[in-house]
């Protein structure tokens, strides 16, 4: 994701320069040097901040080091774009959102955002546009999943014991896409996860699953339903249900890598796009572009940081519903998320 | 269904001979006389079994009696084809099973099914055959939607009354194929449901919704996700995917009317089935000829009944838990369900 | 087509009764004898004539006998639902047309029809009725494909040698469909055909080919489009687009065998049908039933019989065509075609 | 167009600079002053050749000054991009390719290409690629079209008066598809076009059409048909057919605009690009991307100068048959195309 917003930033985002990336992974800089002309390399984030002069930085670390340093770029005044999520520490990513409230007492214009492609995405957003004209009614049934390719290559098991769990892993964008929908403010009555291991048995150990379901009912007589999965055999399957009253909008239903199909013995056949990458790459770049014009115009941020700690607290909680099975009430009044 | 079911048996199952047909109402008595050439017509079911000498019986009466008219015909030893539900109250329907039983002994070659139409369907059967054959693994995850046009002539609310709930009247089907592709013997660890009252206000009064959503959870590594809406703006959408460890089976998926698709100033565009007779014409013929051949030719029955009245229990405990807010757990042991 | 004309009428058609076939193929009685009960059983058509009292003769035996068969039914005053083409050579399809006219003249309720199935398929229907109520404006463009699943068996070049050519064979439904959504009274302007022999190279020596296109063009502003194959690799496609002024209809652009998807890893992917019969399954039973209608109820026929003639004579017109290279263009007011 | 290229080669292409723009039009410069940052404006493009020092040149003038503009750049030295076509005489633009051709001795890095948008787009490259790769046998049958949303503003007819016609100014890229899909050697034997005035009465005094078909006929066994209109009612629908021996491979057979589906009272429904543009904006990007690269890295043209002066000799006979009638011959010796 790093080398890829560098590239986005570095070669797509013509009001944007990069002048320094950082990893404290040598192949990494290498990779750096050689692909990024003109902009200078750092071994240490920290190194590089004290040393240049920027007004923006991206991060696209670890996630264990996204609070420290979207910390250390706050108190520095410079806008943040940080990859989802900010922690997996939801106590730490509030505690983030609190050092930019009180930031932006000093830097007015500053901006601090978390990077959720999909509200970049041009579909979403003619999706979100055409509830919102509200010729359908209103949003009653919000149904969203992201479904992985499955990795055969046993990398998967690993990078699941730091991802947090498949509701935050995956489910994050139909979170984060669920708040967009059913409204920033909506209320949430109950949660529930169910899910099994099926193709990845490791991820039991880790209490983590390769298929899940979730259900979430809002006040105000909303409902959602998520599916995630590690196991998808013909590629990345997202796909989102807009359910309103008098119609209903759907985002990439068919899934397709190209325009081409082929009728062969099998029958007639597409491809799938073979990773969220590649359905969302022209996403990430509207996301570099948007988020240079912000902060260059001081416009409002796309997506509000408080939006994403919150779709990383349900991300959580459904995670714990999923290994628990308990079924979790919230209170109206309290809400607790 | 009655009038549908006496035409199918009378112009279109060859092997079937109807010879009389009785329904307490005289318009339709009236509309068997003239469409039903041939045919002796009743206002009482129990006169036409105490005058007639049958084969077998086809129940499409109102729900309530669906129990006692298919006693009746199994005391004389018919074979009975009934649409589902065979009762609204379980222990009921259990005691038509045990009665089913019983009269075995007496006559070994009686059949007795409930009518679940979707497994007399082409593409479910095809769907269920490319599963069965192995490629894919073993089915991990199920999900399949009941999803009716919105009826907006206010018959919906007085209907659903005595309809059962959502989950009986609608997702019974998905219920049944939920067991059908996932196993007949599988055992439920939990289940749960969540739903609104969208479109149909009236609804809530009587302990209904007009949208659901349930989990189901089996022990073995599967699980389920089901929703039913009574709101939909197109058409009825009915869909099911089996998702398994190595591809997936999708079941109409891009439901369409007809083969026709229209591009206009408006996009490119295809009309969907107003309602599941449409989608599912052709089943219900083919349904009457194999519950026909299963009769004349002691063939094993294609739906058992004990799986029928299960689905029925599904379908209730979904309803409770909808009304209730509850998730249920079950013991692997003590199968409740 | 004879066995399945004779189920179609024998156990699909209430209002007719199937009383006596007739084929020269021992093979097939012995198949009628066991599979149509209470039929009576011919080896020699004129025989059954003259042994039965009929009112319906439906005529489904090679080509070579189709008008000679017809005309001994007409004779008798016999309704004749007979298979395309009439004859292979227009001057006798004429003369079976001239006698069918003097025969209305002492049987004025006579029906003599040749079977066009696609006419009674539902989506052809439903195209009609929305090109003709108008709210598109006129058809200008039609484009329409025939084209077969490759037959590997070497049975198709034996078969070809009497089928009259490919535009005779497989287009002459798409000529009938142009006839139809372009208007029985227009005239032709041109027409013209160019064709490969890609997979079947004993065609050549039978001035025939494996894939062709034809471009006619009519008086008054409309063209058309055909293209024919018998090399297709996923199956049967038949394709029809009625471009109007402000909309266009299409009829199987995206053909499927069912309502199943697949996805595995090879992408996601849908079967077609083998043959055109699995597509038109349902028309021929339409077609069965609308007959026996029209000949019971003295209704106007479905299809006219100069019609299917004018079809064969364009057929044959685009065959010339295909094989000499060249175009060929019609006076107005001089309609031979 | 100009203004398309332009902000391409300024801010999404990487390896290139854009020094200096021309237009004659005070409107544009205006607009190339606004949002060409740091770009110098001319209204005369001799003067910007006599003045600046440059690499290369992206030509998108009007049709009528591309040839004598292509020509100044060569004399230069210059790299050029010119929009299709190079001129509307076809002897014109062969006196481009000799002039390139003389150019070459003494600039032998020199790249000369018109730009052809589809070659540069992914689907089509893969759909070359998934024919190239050869388990689907040879193409036999080619099938292409170029259908433009209706222009119901009555600037087309004017604009059609100096497009060439519409074989040139539509088909021509359906015809270097079928150049590049069916081989560049490939000689033609015959060809033959139709066409009407359906929605555009004007153009019948221009000796053109709205919606045209047209057939060619290649030695060694190879077909294409291609239809172009401008009477679209839905939008852009451009769609390409490949059909070989053993499978085929079809580009854009659902055209849609976006991901996104709507379900409404009127169906199922998807929205289409409206114009070309839309359907090959990335394909724009990366022509001027790998255009950049081909002078800078001096690797071979992707599109010969040849072929595309080809290509439009050939949309232009197609033209000249759509006005005549006539079905034009060609030896296979004497390739006059």
């Amino acid at each position: 994701m790093g080398k890829r917003h560098a590239i986005n930033f570095h070669t797509l985002t013509h009001r944007a320069m990069v002048v320094a990336v950082t990893s404290p992974d040598q192949d990494e800089c290498k990779w750096a040097t050689e692909n990024l002309e003109g902009v200078r390399v750092y071994l240490d984030y920290e190194e590089m901040l004290a040393k240049e002069d920027l007004q923006a930085v991206v991060i696209a670390s670890a996630t264990a080091v996204h609070a420290v340093q979207t910390l250390s770029a706050i108190e520095k005044g410079y806008h943040v774009l940080c990859e989802k999520p900010l922690s997996q520490d939801v106590a730490v990513a509030h505690s983030v959102v609190d050092a930019y409230k009180r930031s932006l007492r000093i830097h007015p214009k500053q901006k601090v955002m978390c990077g959720f492609s999909r509200r970049f995405d041009a579909s979403y957003r003619e999706a979100y546009e055409k509830v919102a004209q509200g010729d359908y009614g209103r949003p009653v049934v919000f149904r969203s999943q992201t479904a992985d390719l499955h990795d055969s290559s046993g990398f998967f098991v690993n990078y699941a014991k730091t991802s947090g769990g498949i509701f935050v892993d995956c489910s994050i964008h139909d979170i984060d896409l669920m708040l967009w929908f059913l409204g920033e403010k909506s209320k949430i009555k109950s949660l529930q996860a169910i899910g099994v291991t099926a193709v990845h048995p490791g991820l039991e150990a880790i209490k983590d699953r390769d298929n899940a379901i979730a259900t979430v009912e809002f006040y105000g007589g909303r409902i959602a339903n998520l599916y995630c999965s590690r196991m998808m055999a013909a590629g990345q399957e997202d796909t989102t249900e807009i359910i309103c009253q008098r119609g209903s909008v759907r985002v990439n239903m068919e899934g397709r890598k190209s325009h081409v199909d082929v009728h062969d013995s099998l029958g007639a056949r597409r491809e799938l796009p073979q990773h969220s990458f590649d359905r969302f790459r022209e996403a990430f770049v509207t996301e570099a572009r948007e988020f240079t014009s912000c902060c260059l115009d001081n416009t409002p941020l796309p997506v509000k940081l408080e939006s994403s700690v919150r779709a990383l607290a349900i991300g959580q909680a459904l995670q714990r519903s999923l290994v628990s099975g308990d079924k979790v009430m919230f209170d109206e009044l309290d809400a607790k998320l």
